[in-house]
């Protein structure tokens, strides 16, 4: 009678904390991080649907625009769990302590877009001899096949760094400097990759309709980019301690957990304002909180204490569903399978040449390599772009997502194997 | 260029939740309870388009059916937040306790039901001689105006128990017995005001159709409620304890939040499903666990500090909400200002009729009845069921959005004047 509209939002959400509940403990016992258990137990909810036409329950939430109200909640909550996850991923590192492996950061970030974009560029260019028909009806008939291999180099530049975060969450590896090394390349990294993708856009959209490129609107993004993070940081690491020795002394309750949120969400925000992903800001604002700052706070727990209920709520959201949103049928046209396995070898060894570029001695190339593997979600968006720009078709979409798909399904057991020799290395 | 969605929601987020700790810490030095000042910060805001037209930020959320993105995900978070307190305020009290009330508390709601709704039929007859034009053009010509009498008898009998439950969180007067006679009757008011409300449209209905009322489907409609109470708690007794004892040996982390979560959506759920408000669900389980369900967890927390956490970020959004959704002007109609008081008056004293059904001797039976004044967005889903029947017009709507705004901006300061008469009598 009532009818509350959240209702079938609850019934989901039952469903898929059970099952990342079910899958995370299956892959624990088996020795797998838990992450690889919520991926694949939402890739078996979402694809259910092969075994039986009338499972579509998870139906509106595999929508390339998701639109059913239910569906829209249930994807706003995932996308509230992984900025929750990379805050608390951000709460376990210092400022100082990205500072000390900033260099070698810096680097692995320079050369984990470049040596992937031009694998990228290779691969489009043996398998993509020119424009597919599809899309020229959108084009200019002399719309060169050469921007669609800068795209594609472009969509390989970006780490995702959500599934790597929480692998070494799992593993508790988080301290150690290579997770340090790969977090700080993966944050230089989106902006990197915001770059290359802004300047190939410009470049792509100019010679759609003719016009020259803006080389001041480039420089302008970018500047945007590079000043969020360097402004975000160092604002934050004066003015925050200044602002929560005031907020110490509010009486009502529940400050410590709201003050860092709001900052994590401001962050966020700003990030998105800029034109940066949502996750950047919410690291930033994890790396600026420490724990000492909320030592007048009346609360006597510990920050990450306060946090953890909340990320272990809405976390398995997003890894679920990014399982669900697999669809498991585009593995199965060979046309696209090629081209989705070279993009996918271009992705891997694209950012095995990262860990080249470590200048710290005896710390684990191979693993700093490993880790910047996963495109995840930020693949998919770069996708979307290329669709609405008119110059990704079907198949070449489905081949991006399935490079996405092994690139993410891939880490996990493979950080684990890797992780796994340090102990008898050291 | 990633363009989250979930941006506007985070922006949204930040000043709501800003706003609120503000509210709370400005009403909290003035003595009264902090969620008064969650209610007058939403209103302020929600207002502020009164001031300048240009402000309208909020206005999405104020609509009389959500349909903005971003304002459909915060009404979400919302009401999330209201199955979190409602969940959080059934884990401080347990079946037992509740037992020993539960006379007081059955008879505090079935007077709370007849009075109110006794008092509504008369008000309503009172100030409507006649069914208003502009609703009778959607109905037969024959209709009588003693429907909607009946109607409005009905929207007064429900109780909110939101408002109430959070005074007396506030105050730290949750474990004492007039609250659970408060908080059980509420609960079986919202049994009752169900039943009342289904009987009644199941009359106007008929009377709109010309046919005959379904007694066999009223009385369907009882027994599903009752039943569900029943069967929810007494299998949840014997029930979750064993399941518990089984969660607590497995590795994967987090099981203490997560599976005492999972009861309180499943519940709601299920409530939902009967036709019950999901509320009532959520308090069920909060009743049915206890602490010492928890003792073979590998967590050390209580779980209620688990919880806290996330209703501390849930919770504001509700209560900030309800405050943005008052429209100020309404109050500016004079021919709706008479009949919206007299609904107001029937509604405080039909609800302290109730104080005089306690069977237990030396209780504050003003608190109690004070407790129960609240209607909040219980009376706003009646009077939107009466819409979508066609009985309530324009202004009779207006006039009970008064009366329900007027129940829930008084309840806060009354509650907390009559409990610190408490202190000088005990």
């Amino acid at each position: 009678m009532h009818g509350d509209p959240l209702a079938p939002v609850l019934l989901i959400l039952l469903i898929v904390l059970a099952a990342a509940k079910l899958g995370s403990e299956i892959f624990e016992r088996l020795g797998q991080p838990a992450v690889l258990g919520e991926l694949i137990v939402g890739l078996v909810l979402g694809n259910l649907v092969l075994l039986n036409a009338d499972w579509t329950l998870f139906e509106p939430l595999r929508a390339a625009n998701v639109t059913e109200r239910w569906a829209l909640i249930i994807d706003s909550l995932a996308r509230l769990g992984v900025i929750l996850l990379l805050f608390e991923v951000g709460l376990e590192s210092t400022v100082s302590e990205m500072a000390k492996v900033g260099t070698s950061s810096l680097l692995v970030a320079l050369v984990g877009v470049i040596a992937p974009f031009i694998l990228g560029f290779g691969v489009s260019y043996l398998f993509i001899k020119e424009v597919p028909a599809d899309v020229l009806v959108h084009l200019p008939s002399d719309f060169s096949v050469m921007n669609i291999h800068l795209f594609i180099g472009a969509t390989l530049c970006a780490t995702s760094v959500g599934i790597t975060a929480r692998v070494l969450k799992d593993l508790g590896k988080l301290q150690t400097k290579e997770a340090k090394i790969v977090l700080g390349a993966a944050v230089i990294d989106d902006v990197l990759g915001l770059i290359v993708l802004a300047v190939v856009s410009a470049i792509v959209s100019a010679s759609i309709t003719g016009s020259e490129v803006g080389a001041l609107s480039l420089v302008r993004i970018t500047a945007m980019a590079i000043g969020f993070f360097v402004v975000a940081i160092a604002l934050g690491v004066v003015v925050v301690p200044r602002i929560l020795h005031y907020l110490a002394k509010l009486r009502t309750a529940g400050m410590m957990v709201i003050s860092s949120l709001l900052l994590c969400f401001l962050l966020s925000w700003l990030a998105d304002a800029v034109g940066l992903a949502t996750i950047v800001g919410a690291f930033a604002a994890g790396l600026i909180l420490e724990e000492v700052h909320f030592k007048e706070f009346k609360e006597t727990i510990h920050l990450h204490e306060l946090i953890r209920p909340i990320s272990t709520l809405f976390v398995p959201i997003f890894f679920v569903l990014m399982g669900i949103q697999v669809r498991l049928e585009t593995f199965g046209d060979s046309s696209v399978v090629g081209l989705a396995l070279g993009l996918t070898v271009a992705a891997i060894i694209g950012k095995q040449v990262c860990g080249l570029a470590v200048v710290e001695k005896q710390l684990d190339r191979v693993s700093i390599g490993v880790g910047m593997i996963p495109r995840g979600e930020v693949g998919l968006i770069f996708a979307g772009i290329g669709k609405a720009l008119n110059i990704v078709d079907g198949a070449l979409y489905s081949a991006i997502v399935i490079m996405v798909i092994l690139t993410t399904l891939i880490t996990p057991p493979a950080l684990k194997l890797t992780i796994a020799r340090w102990g008898r290395k050291r």
